[in-house]
């Protein structure tokens, strides 16, 4: 058997997500098996890095799969490019070891949120970034983010109804930059919570709005209760943008 | 009669161009002539800097317009940001001389066409790029483009088939850039000719093939024939980045 591990980039616009999911054919995960196990003849089962919610993008989503088919890689890749939807391509794909898993071995993962902070929505990317025209302001945002970096329990920033398992995580970094009023929140972990992202992402708008203090963030990620954290943030701005190993 | 001047930005995908038309709605002219003279409650009509193809963006097109309407400028804009659909943006509005024409005044125009000549598609920028795997010699391409610097006649340039007006136009520069696969090629003359820039470009990407050489971009522009110069390049990669008063 052969293992391959693909690095996938999707605009996940229309998609409810990366998970295959009985009552949509809208899922990556989905669109892909369905191609690979036309090529191969086999029931291909994809296993990804972890879920994106509906809406989110990749750049660099990594998956690996197992197959008997002898193709060259190219052959594969060709196949993948011509019978995949235009909003879905396999950028690259490599035989790796019989024992890598795509979930189990990551290190951790870089995600983007893009913020549009002009005054007005950016006709060329509405789809791909969430416009906010009120000013954040930024400097409050990093003492804020700061505070969630390391090892906590981010009880707070989860929509997880799930109470069995974990909800420890380390943040290794969060870097806010800024260029033309696009503002990008690159937040890297060794692992996240169901929409946790986009809670944190939500929580430093609040906080770049004042509507929040710093502190408060503290107080928040002690108190563990969901109620307290900002809101979801807009599934279209957020982009997987890679996945270490 | 006050004289407006508006400064605009669309992305032109499932328009069918500037210019007015009975048969179609979906004009970028008629979208905002529509607002604008539901907003002064006159028959409002744009002065265009000039017509775009159906499908063509632009990051700053010029139009101007007379009202007797009192409104603040902030007043206009605000109204116009909520009434025009999510794809039309105008960007800014100041009160202009009385004799300003947009269309009359240009001195010059600079347009920017966006080859993604990467190996794979774009999924975030399938619509605002052209793409090609082949890749193109850009060497080669600069030096075609040097070709058409200068005052011309360029009748084997445009589809256009009236032949009372004059096909002379002057191209003040032309610039091919590259990073990361991306492709840019920027435009900038007195004047356009119907399908001119996509006709050159057209032109540029067979040379980049090396299906055409730059001697033979001199034998096009000299016999003065459509069919000897290269393909029409699509709408979806051709941007209007500045207009020059």
């Amino acid at each position: 058997m052969r293992n391959l591990k693909m690095t996938i980039t999707y605009d996940g616009f229309k998609y409810k997500g990366w998970q295959k999911q009985k009552e949509t054919d809208l899922t990556i995960q989905g669109k892909i098996e369905a191609v690979l196990s036309k090529m191969t003849g086999e029931a291909i089962q994809l296993v990804g890095c972890g879920r994106t919610d509906s809406g989110v993008h990749a750049d660099n989503y990594i998956a690996n799969f197992h197959t008997k088919c002898a193709f060259s890689i190219n052959t594969m890749l060709d196949y993948l490019y011509e019978f995949l939807p235009e909003d879905i391509v396999i950028k690259s794909m490599e035989n790796v070891a019989e024992r890598f898993h795509a979930r189990y071995n990551v290190k951790s993962k870089t995600y983007v949120y893009r913020i549009n902070n002009n005054k007005f929505r950016d006709v060329f990317n509405r789809k791909y970034s969430y416009h906010l025209a009120e000013k954040l302001n930024l400097t409050e945002m990093r003492n804020a983010s700061e505070v969630l970096i390391g090892s906590h329990d981010f009880q707070s920033f989860t929509n997880s109804r799930n109470s069995d398992k974990s909800t420890s995580r380390t943040i290794n970094y969060i870097n806010i930059i800024e260029k033309d009023g696009l503002v990008e929140i690159e937040v890297n972990g060794n692992g996240f919570l169901l929409n946790m992202v986009r809670i944190i992402v939500g929580t430093l708008i609040e906080v770049g709005k004042g509507n929040l203090k710093p502190i408060d963030v503290k107080k928040i990620l002690i108190e563990k209760k969901r109620w307290e954290a900002g809101p979801l943030a807009q599934a279209k701005g957020l982009f997987l943008r890679d996945v270490q190993y």
